[in-house]
């Protein structure tokens, strides 16, 4: 070891290094979201970190596979990927055993991804996200399961029907008014799908410029305005209304009004980056003003196992990430306070180490988490540590403690102290532990 | 998308899918590991994928970093590398908070890490660990609470003594019986280091031979048999006796002693890999017949935080791997019988899908994990696919259980049948899924 090299103690551009009261805060968002899905049935999966390149550039088109991903060359000559999203590793899967998964398989994994981002708030180049999705059902009731389980994870998170709405529109029915409806070509359709997914960002005025640049006509940009403003499917064209996606849409609506969910919106300006949905999409977005903004989304993507050369198999999915969902709790106030996993701190106050490692001991076996300070220095320098690491119950042994079998407890929220036999500080330490 | 292209379904070169089933032995694992940590008052972290690669070759010089990391230049023309283990960045993590950290910290992971390995059993590029490591203690207390927890999580898989040994050892008596014992040169102990790591993968008079190679004389030979036969430290020469390390492994083994832990042996032949050990180091190895094998290790690294221009923190750390844990626990027999996350399945016997989504509903509000089947298909394709999903509980729900409001339960372990209103599968379900 060179030890005229100082390395930085900065992590690598655009990823964070979690200590331990942020890995709180990312463990109770994963507990929720794996509590939610389970809920519903879905197992746990976990799919490999790199994936050979052509996985993503056969899905995703050039875009995300050329600029985003990181991608190199190993050892084997091998062209790989870093993956940048769960899609393609978890169709690959089910490709694999596609004669042998029980269907509809509900698989769920929460894991890390890549991808060359520049880093701002709410974008980093390493990201966590939650993959939920159910294969194996063609009809619109997988669709609204995925919608019910992404509306029960944000009651779960505590957050109330007025802090975000979920916006859903169909790829059918966009390419019904893309191609017959607007009557425009592929090249046109493509260029003004690019302009609605914008529209939310960009001035009225700009929209509507835009548009007729695109459409070539006032009679078109009329028609097209006059489909932005719709509340529902029921005020769409006539024409319209017995298109797949209209009838499919129709059914889903029906169902959130059996199920009681009422702030799911129709919103036909709604259009996903991704080219691979091939049904329903949906976006989660956060009222809060200062955050205005789209969450996380899903939909219906039928096509992806195919391209592994098996027969087709039906998919619905969405992938809530962490970082958005850290900045909606934090803005809405709905992160509760978390606590060190130590239900216990051991204060040496005296020569009683012996003494000390037993009583930890005692109480590992009845299941609780207890740090012992085994540094040897001044009471208050332990007691400072042990705050600095959380650790809300601290046992104070020391000489006096030990003769008379009974140790002193405090409460680093409250101040209050007590003397007590082990029995009751683990009963204390217990009732802790559970609020 | 192209049609045409027929993707592989296979994973990328040395790395696994984990399918539900597999998932759940990995969760298993991790369960058991973060219990047996936290217990003894670690605090998780997590760390960056990727880091920049000097922080690998300033510590563990170019075998590793330069052979086995997967290492490129990313589009900001950083050579950067997937993390090849955890210590780098955990020490790099505790020197950028040097000041504020409270002492002993405590900290682990379960994380992911790429080598480049010819993949053969036991050995994967992409390999998953725990890391747990105590900072701030310079004395014995923290080796032996590491090589105490390695026992309590051995232990807690449901191992006894027969089936494991921990192997110890001291780098600083290994350094003065190279340079002062034996005489060598650094070159000589270098090599004479190598070969005692693989004494016990060779057959002893080749053993004796190399050796004889290094040492260059018959006398340096018998002194270094001589040593290679001893069964504790107590038989050191008189001469090594005081050094630091024997001193420092006495202490330790008085502590076993009093813990009355009884199969941590002193192993003189004992190397460990990296070279950044400074004190003690450690395996644990299993004495399965079939799997005789170190399984992972640990030991004191009092300079690696130094290393990033901060003052040095003694460190004790020790990382157990997933797939050594699991063919341990496989050849042993200590794999306990995993159950799907899913505690109920739900069946529909014929146009009750209405009733059977609100009884889906009532037993998720118990929070119950209930997967419904809602391909529509006939009762026998349902029922074959929730076996394959490992779902223990099916609740069958058909027009004649809706209007008697009792519904047919089926344990598909034991066969049995009833019929059973919701409160009563509650209770049932709940009592399968603590059990």
């Amino acid at each position: 070891m060179d030890i005229m090299t100082k390395l930085s103690t900065q992590p690598y551009k655009g990823t964070r290094d979690y200590y331990p009261e942020d890995k709180r805060v990312q463990n109770y968002i994963f507990d929720v979201w794996r509590r939610i899905v389970e809920t519903y049935g879905y197992q746990e999966y976990s799919a490999p970190l790199l994936e050979s390149l052509e996985v993503y550039t056969a899905k995703s088109g050039e875009e995300l596979a050329g600029e985003q991903t990181y991608t190199f060359t190993d050892r084997g000559d091998r062209t790989v990927a870093i993956r940048p999203e769960m899609t393609p590793s978890i169709s690959r899967m089910v490709a694999a055993r596609r004669q042998d998964l029980g269907y509809p398989a509900r698989l769920y994994s929460i894991a890390n991804f890549m991808r060359y981002e520049r880093p701002q708030r709410g974008r980093e180049r390493e990201f966590w996200q939650l993959n939920a999705d159910i294969f194996g059902v063609d009809t619109m009731l997988a669709d609204a399961e995925i919608i019910e389980m992404a509306d029960a994870m944000m009651k779960a998170f505590g957050a109330d029907e007025s802090m975000y709405v979920i916006r859903i529109n169909h790829r059918a029915l966009i390419d019904q008014i893309m191609h017959e409806y607007l009557g425009l070509d592929n090249d046109r359709s493509h260029k003004l799908i690019k302009l609605l997914d914008r529209k939310a960002k960009m001035p009225a005025e700009d929209f509507v410029a835009a548009a007729r640049e695109v459409l070539g006509n006032d009679e078109l940009v009329v028609k097209l305005e006059t489909l932005t403003t719709l509340q529902s499917i029921a005020e769409l064209p006539e024409e319209l209304q017995a298109s797949r996606g209209a009838l499919e849409l129709k059914e889903l609506f029906d169902w959130f009004d059996k199920a009681d969910m009422t702030n799911v919106i129709f919103d036909i300006s709604l259009m996903r980056g991704f080219d691979y949905y091939t049904g329903m999409v949906f976006e989660m977005f956060d009222l809060h003003p200062d955050n205005n903004r789209s969450m996380f989304g899903g939909g219906r993507y039928d096509g992806l196992v195919g391209l592994f050369g098996v027969e087709p198999v039906a998919t619905v999915g969405f992938a809530p990430g962490l970082t958005t969902t850290e900045l909606f709790l934090r803005s809405h106030n709905l992160l509760p306070e978390l606590h060190s996993s130590t239900d216990i701190g051991i204060v040496i106050a005296d020569d009683s180490l012996a003494a000390a490692l037993d009583v930890a001991r005692q109480l590992r076996r009845e299941g609780l988490a207890v740090a012992v300070d085994i540094t040897g220095r001044k009471l208050d320098k332990q007691l400072k540590a042990a705050v600095k690491n959380g650790i809300r119950t601290l046992v104070f042994i020391g000489s006096q403690e030990v003769s008379e079998n009974r140790y002193t407890v405090k409460d680093m929220i409250t101040g209050d102290e007590q003397k007590l036999v082990v029995s009751d500080i683990v009963a204390l330490a217990k009732i802790r532990h559970n609020t």
